[in-house]
C-alpha cells in the first residue's frame, strides 16, 4: 500500500488522537507508521483498533504498519532515524518521566535528520524539547478533532480532523512567531503526507502562537473548570450563572494575556468556545475524563504555562490563579491515590 | 430529673450539633427537650443516639424527652409556645423549604415570647428570620465543638463544646453589634441553662458580628476548598502548595472584608485557623462530607454572604469569588443529581 519512498513514521501514544493519525497518514500512502502504545497496547496489538470515524468510516481490527511497546531503540536494532516522531501523549511535566527522556532511544541529540512534531496541547511545550534535542526541528500540531476511546482500542471520531501544523520558533528567534525556512519546509511536507488520503482538513499554519492561544480559550478554562466542577461541557453551560461568572470571566483573562503576548484573538473566540460543543452531546473535556478515571491533569501546560506568561506581563489573571491552583492540589490528590506521595498515617480519633 | 420550673426548648436538627446541645440541656437539669429529626428520626426514635463524647462519656441508647419527625403544630395541639426554639440545621437558602416557613407550626409570625437561637455557621442567617418574626428575639450561636455523626444516631464528639451566644442585632439597629437590653437578658439566660450540667464552656459573647467573622476565616476558605479539591483539613496542608496558594490569599481575603465591616481579628487567626484541626487526623469538613455524599453545599452563607458584604465595601476578593462561583456550580450538579433540575435528553453522538 505504502509508496517505496514512503515516510517511516514513529507515533508515540495511540490515543484518539494518534490512532487517527496513523490512520490518515497510513490511508494516505505516502508513510509507513509505528505506534508506541501504552495502556491499550495489549488489545490494539492482539485485535487491532476498531475505529469509528466520520472521515474514514469503520474498521474493525485496524493496525498500523508495526504497534511497539515501548520507544524503539534505533541504535542497538541498527535501524535508521525516522522521518517524522509525532506526539500525540498528553503532556504532564510535572509527573515524570519526561517526554524528551523518554525520546532518547529514538532521537539522538545531536539530531537534525527527524523532524518531531508535537501534537499536543498547550503552551510552551516545546522548550524541554529543545534543551535536550538543540538542532531538531520542531513542528506544532493543533488538532481540532473531535474523538475519544471510549474503551482501550476503541475509537469514535465524531466531529473532522483539522490539524494546523507550524513550525515552533527556535529559542534563539528574535521574532516570537517568525519560522526558519527549513522549519517551513518540513512544515509543509508533513501537510502533504497528511493530506495524501484526502480525507482531512490539514494545513500550514505558520501561526503557531495564534493557534495555540486560540485553543487554550477552551483548555485552560472550559477544560479545568468542567474537571473542578465535575460538570461537562453541556452542563457548565446550563448550570446556574457559570457562563457569566466562570467561563468567560476566565476566557477573558486568556484573550488578555493572548494579547499582551502579541496575539490578538477574534472578537467571537470566547461565545465560540463556549458553545464549541453541541451542548446535548454533554461531552467530557479531557480533564474531566481523567479527574474521574484519577488520571493525572495535564494542567501544567494548559492552564500554568499560559497563567505565568500572562502574569509576567502584568495581566491581571485571578481566575486562572485559583483554577490552577485547585488543579495543582486535585494534582497531588491523585498522586496519593497513585501512590507517589508518602503522607503521615492516620491518627485514631481521640473521641474516646 | 428536670427541674419543674424547666425551660422547654424545642431543637430542629438532631446531628453531631443538636443532639450534644440536647444532651448538654437535660444534662444541665434546668430543660426539657424535644428533639425534631430528619435523616436519622427512625434510628434514634427506636434505639435512642449512641454518644462517645469528650464532655459527657459514652452514652448508650440516650434519647431527650421526646423525639419527633416533623415540627409541632403548637396551634393543633393546644401546647404553649416553647421557651426556646434551637435551630442546628445546615442553612442552605438556594435549597427549598426555607428555614423560616418550616418554623411556622411552631413559631407564630407575632411571636414575643419564644427566644429563638440559630446554632448555625455563616453570615445574615438571621435576615430571613427577622423578616418572618420580626418580633422574636434571635440568638447568635457559634459553636466551637468537633463532633460528627459517623452514621445515623451515632455521634462521636472528639473535642469539647465550645459555645459563644449573643443576640443578632435587630435589623433597624443603628449599631451593627449593640444588644438591645432584653436580648442580652434572653443570652444570659440561656447561657445559664446550657452551662447547668457543668461539662461545657459555653459564655455569652456580644460581639457576634466578629464570632461570626471569625469563624468564617475556617469555614468561607477551608471548607469550601476541601469540597472542591477532595482533599481534608490534613491533606490540603500537604499538597503542594496550596496553604499559600489557597488557604492564606482566601483567609487574607476574609480578614480584609472582616476589617471593611469593623470587625478586627487577631494577627495569628489566619495560621490559627489553618492549623486547627490535628493535621493527622485528617478530618473532613462538612463541604466535603456533604460533596462526597451528594448532599447540598452550606455555601451561600458561609461563602456567598462574606463575598457579598466584601465586595459591596470595595474589598478585593477574587479567591472567594472563583471558590464562590465554583460552589454554585457544584450545588447545581446536586441539583442534578437528586432531581431538582431538568436537562434536555443527550443527544446520540453523531459520529456514526
Amino acid at each position: 500500500m505504502a509508496d517505496p519512498k514512503a515516510k517511516n513514521i514513529l507515533i508515540i501514544g495511540g490515543g484518539a488522537v494518534g490512532a487517527i493519525a496513523a490512520l490518515n497518514l497510513e490511508a494516505g500512502g505516502l508513510a509507513t507508521v509505528t505506534a508506541v502504545l501504552r495502556s491499550n497496547f495489549e488489545v490494539v496489538n492482539e485485535f487491532g483498533y476498531d475505529i469509528s470515524s466520520c472521515d474514514h468510516g469503520v474498521l474493525k481490527g485496524w493496525k498500523p504498519s508495526q504497534v511497539l511497546s515501548a520507544v524503539p531503540n534505533l541504535a542497538a536494532s541498527n535501524l535508521p532515524p525516522y522521518d517524522y516522531i509525532i506526539l500525540t501523549t498528553k503532556n504532564i511535566p510535572d509527573i515524570p518521566p519526561s517526554l524528551p527522556s523518554l525520546l532518547l532511544p529514538s532521537l539522538s541529540p545531536k539530531n537534525t535528520r527527524t523532524v518531531l512534531l508535537l501534537l499536543q496541547n498547550g503552551l510552551n511545550i516545546e522548550r524541554p524539547f529543545h534543551a535536550t534535542f538543540p538542532t531538531t526541528p520542531i513542528l506544532s500540531g493543533v488538532s481540532l478533532i473531535g474523538s475519544t476511546e471510549t474503551r482501550p482500542g476503541t475509537i469514535i471520531q465524531a466531529d473532522h480532523d483539522r490539524l494546523l501544523i507550524g513550525a515552533f520558533p527556535s529559542p534563539d528567534s528574535t521574532s516570537p512567531i517568525a519560522e526558519s525556512e527549513a522549519a517551513t519546509a518540513a512544515a509543509e511536507d508533513f501537510v502533504r503526507i497528511y493530506r495524501a488520503a484526502g480525507k482531512t482538513s490539514c494545513s500550514h499554519s505558520p501561526l503557531v502562537a495564534r493557534d495555540r492561544w486560540r485553543k487554550l480559550v477552551y483548555n485552560a478554562c472550559l477544560n479545568p473548570i468542567c474537571a473542578i466542577t465535575g460538570l461537562d461541557t453541556g452542563r457548565i453551560r446550563l448550570a446556574d450563572n457559570a457562563i457569566t461568572s466562570l467561563l468567560q470571566p476566565a476566557m477573558a483573562e486568556i484573550v488578555a494575556a493572548a494579547k499582551a503576548k502579541g496575539v490578538v484573538l477574534d472578537a467571537e473566540v470566547i461565545e465560540n468556545t463556549i458553545h464549541m460543543d453541541p451542548l446535548e452531546l454533554y461531552l467530557s473535556p479531557s480533564m474531566l475524563a481523567d479527574v474521574r478515571k484519577s488520571n493525572f491533569l495535564e494542567f501544567e501546560n494548559l492552564v500554568g504555562e499560559p497563567l505565568r506568561e500572562g502574569t509576567a506581563l502584568g495581566v491581571p489573571m485571578p481566575t486562572l490563579t485559583v483554577l490552577y491552583n485547585l488543579c495543582k492540589a486535585i494534582q497531588w490528590r491523585i498522586k496519593v491515590t497513585r501512590g507517589m506521595v508518602e503522607i503521615p498515617p492516620q491518627r485514631k480519633d481521640p473521641g474516646n
